[in-house]
């Protein structure tokens, strides 16, 4: 039943399923495919504008950027027809007590068929935090293409998906053709610090802006190997500030040393019991929730196509703490994991300083998985630590404060959106999908599906390899393109579902 | 037999001693007390333009700076007829592979008189690092007066006191007064990262600039009290990178998180595993040198004033780790102590980042005491976290590499120059100084003493409350001004010991 495509631009590998057959499909979306294939110069250079704001929203003073960008999404849509709210989300307030206000979110429509089913795109057009010195071949905020691959902070994580989706609708209507589905696009910035606002905004427009949507669909992560993938299952993610106060002032190590009950002493204790060597983490109850693994969770893993190899040679490690490549997976997928980020406040400069800081804050985040609550988590550790940091009997103080709080998500993979996503891949790459889930966060694939009830699918364009959130992020330019036209298919083969009576 | 002092103006109370009346010594050394009144504006001013100079060792791109302050200090010993060599201490070599010459260190000495004593001084120019947004009150290289105190970074540590030394010699040539003794200086630009390339200078030019020395004086530490002191010893130090590498590149904790061992969870681990609850080092043996108390020793302790209380509230620590006076000051000067500084390669700035840093290097150092041999001390720690990274079964490379690796100091109280020091002080005060040590590292301390077997002795200046190495380091207005009058009056009491038979 496959078309077997003759090269990679006539990638137009389909099935009949749904009436349709793989010749239809192939003359509906060549024009599309080709058009892209010829504008995709003109796709790059644009991404490389976005990629040229430095839209790290970790840093308040850097929102300005976000909103920048947010405004370059905004001409794209109205460029091509769409209507722009900018959704106000309230202030945030900063450690100085100041309230400076959140960049707002975007929730844009286009021009409604309700014969159409109504798609809503998210994405988000701010990025982590990145510096040349971190050990970037190239300035992490210019885009640069070296071996087929477009390098900047953003390309994969999540410029380049948002900037691929409207290039398709911009597709569509450069080769006159009707965008076959209704289409709304929420585009936030507040992303990578845990999306403060989106959740309260999709609660207070559930009855209004999503009332019509019939599905909502996310590019916001990447491929597990070379195969393409669709995912359905993401971590969540609790971030904690453990903060340990004691003098007044930094002292004098040489002055002071030995005298004092130093913040420094008690926070690498406190952290350094947070895990064993093994990566087993020792808070009281933290695996309470964990689901056990069935034989049928269990086969899932067996079949995905995973090169453990692969992966530690790309990264650079010697080995995992894991020996299979169903354990690594799990390790990654369906078990809850801790990592430690760094510290704030000690000398973290190179060469030798000998202070003694006089308030440090410890930071680490746990990934948890479907059923861990957020709030029992924080509430396990929060208690963990003061309890350890009470047996210390120490003169300093101990804070323990959280955010992102995100909860995990996991899809049902008879859902008929996940048809249509396995559709538009094998149209664009002749293979069927992987069915993985994602270690990171996307903390509002859970919030979507629980407060709007609607169908939610991750339909990643990013490379296995892209190093989102490490230095040299990038993205291919195959998968850049190819991508664009996975989206565009996407439209067509859910138009196709909703008219196929045993998904309506 | 004391001159009781009018005011602090006239503070010239002395002992008849070494056959020289009180009076006789106020006589002498009051025109040279008034002239440094009258001119106290113009040293603090020139303070103020020394200050101004971000000499800051730690880190090489600035050395440039230190040698600025070094030309300045040259400016001010030539002006007043002395000769200035810039001694060349070879280069230094950078992680890049690339080397930089150290800055030089200058070796001044003024014309000679056989007759005189020969006293050298000791000081040095650089400073810690600092920044306004570590929480100065003011910018930290621009000389701000506030209440009598003098507030900048180098103003006690040890700007200050070269001035100081440099104003009281400029005292007796303002006032057609013969400098009672010859004067050599040794003025460095690399203290604060250990005094590289210092040591092998000593040692080179023993048998040539220090041959005719007779007395080695360093002004390079603080009070303990309101009381003026003397010091007759110091601490050692080592200074400890611990690097643990891991991936080749930084990774996102939502993708890798649990399956990866990370570098940060091996050093957190060790490092909280360094020092017990109390303060104690884990280090097996590191207490084995450590010379044990005498009722004598003890005696020393409980006569000095030292307000534990006012201390605590100094610095806002609730409680020390010990209970007394006398134990509060023996962890300050005859144990050894571990203070954790910082982690360099980990996430360091304010807000989350979800980094697996790949590589990270924690820094801590040791205060040795006396007998603790620095090559005894980094193997017992590098064996140690060694051992206990083999536990840990990991992956990723550590490294333990040291630098600094200064001797511990003690003189012999009955040393004549510290006869000369107490009348100067006395002289200027009008009390005795407290006999105290200090925690801190002056490493050529040590070396002086080894290396040319002169008699050295530290007579500091500053107060203790000035803050060295912290945030908003100051020296009071009063002592800078007093401390210049206890340098002059330190000349003359010198002198009066070369004349006297039972210190010839």
């Amino acid at each position: 039943m496959n078309c077997i495509s003759p090269g990679p631009s006539l990638a137009l590998v389909l099935m009949s399923l749904h009436g349709t057959s793989c010749f239809e499909t192939l003359a509906a979306l060549r024009p599309l495919f080709q058009h892209i294939d010829r504008h995709q110069n003109e796709f790059v250079q644009r991404l490389g504008e976005w990629v040229a704001v430095p839209s790290d929203s970790s840093q308040p003073a850097l929102w300005g950027e976000v909103e920048k960008v947010l405004r370059m999404a905004e001409d794209r849509i109205t460029a091509m027809g769409g209507k722009v709210e900018f959704a106000d989300v309230g202030s945030h307030q900063l450690p100085s007590g100041e309230s400076i206000k959140r960049p707002p979110i975007i929730l844009a429509c286009f021009e409604k068929d309700p014969k159409k089913p109504t798609v809503c795109i998210y994405g988000h057009v701010d990025v982590q935090p990145a510096k040349k010195e971190d050990g970037w071949a190239a300035e992490p905020f210019t885009l640069t293409e070296l071996n087929g691959n477009l390098y900047g902070r953003g390309t994969t994580d999540n410029k380049g998906p948002v900037l691929a989706w409207l290039h398709a609708i911009e597709t569509y209507q450069a080769t006159k053709q009707e965008v076959p589905v209704n289409i709304k696009l929420i585009v936030e910035g507040l992303e990578e610090t845990g999306s403060d606002g989106l959740e309260e905004l999709i609660r207070n427009r559930k009855d209004t802006f999503f009332s019509d949507v019939d599905y909502i669909v996310i590019s916001d992560n990447v491929w597990l190997s070379r195969r393409p993938a669709l995912t359905y299952g993401t971590r969540g993610s609790t971030y904690f500030f453990v903060e340990v106060e004691g003098p007044k002032i930094d002292l004098h190590s040489g002055v002071f040393g030995g005298c004092v009950q130093e913040p420094m002493s008690d926070l690498t204790a406190l952290l350094g019991d947070l895990l064993d060597h093994t990566g087993n983490i020792l808070v009281p109850g933290i695996n309470d929730s964990v689901t056990p693994l069935t034989e049928e969770e269990r086969k899932l893993y067996t079949d995905l196509q995973f090169d453990v190899e692969e992966m530690k040679q790309e990264i650079g490690v010697q080995r995992f703490l894991q020996d299979t490549k169903e354990a690594v997976l799990m390790a990654q997928w369906r078990y809850p994991s801790l990592s430690i980020h760094g510290i704030e406040g000690a000398f973290s400069l190179p060469g030798s300083k000998t202070v003694i800081p006089r308030r440090v804050i410890g930071k680490f985040s746990i990934r948890q998985v479907p059923k861990m609550e957020p709030a029992v988590v924080e509430k396990q550790v929060t208690e963990h630590l003061h309890q350890m940091f009470a047996q210390r009997n120490s003169p300093n103080k101990l804070k323990v404060s959280t955010t992102v709080r995100a909860k995990a998500w996991v899809a049902d993979l008879k859902d008929p959106q996940y048809i249509a996503g396995q559709k538009a891949i094998k149209a664009v790459f002749g293979v069927e999908p992987e069915l993985i889930r994602e270690g990171s966060t996307i903390p509002i694939a859970h919030s979507f599906q629980e407060l709007t009830g609607k169908s939610v699918m991750m339909l990643p364009i990013g490379g296995h390899d892209d190093g989102e959130h490490s230095q040299n992020e990038k993205i291919s330019r195959y998968n850049f393109i190819e991508g664009t036209k996975v989206f565009a298919a996407y439209f067509y083969e859910l138009s196709l579902l909703k008219q196929s009576p045993e998904t309506n």
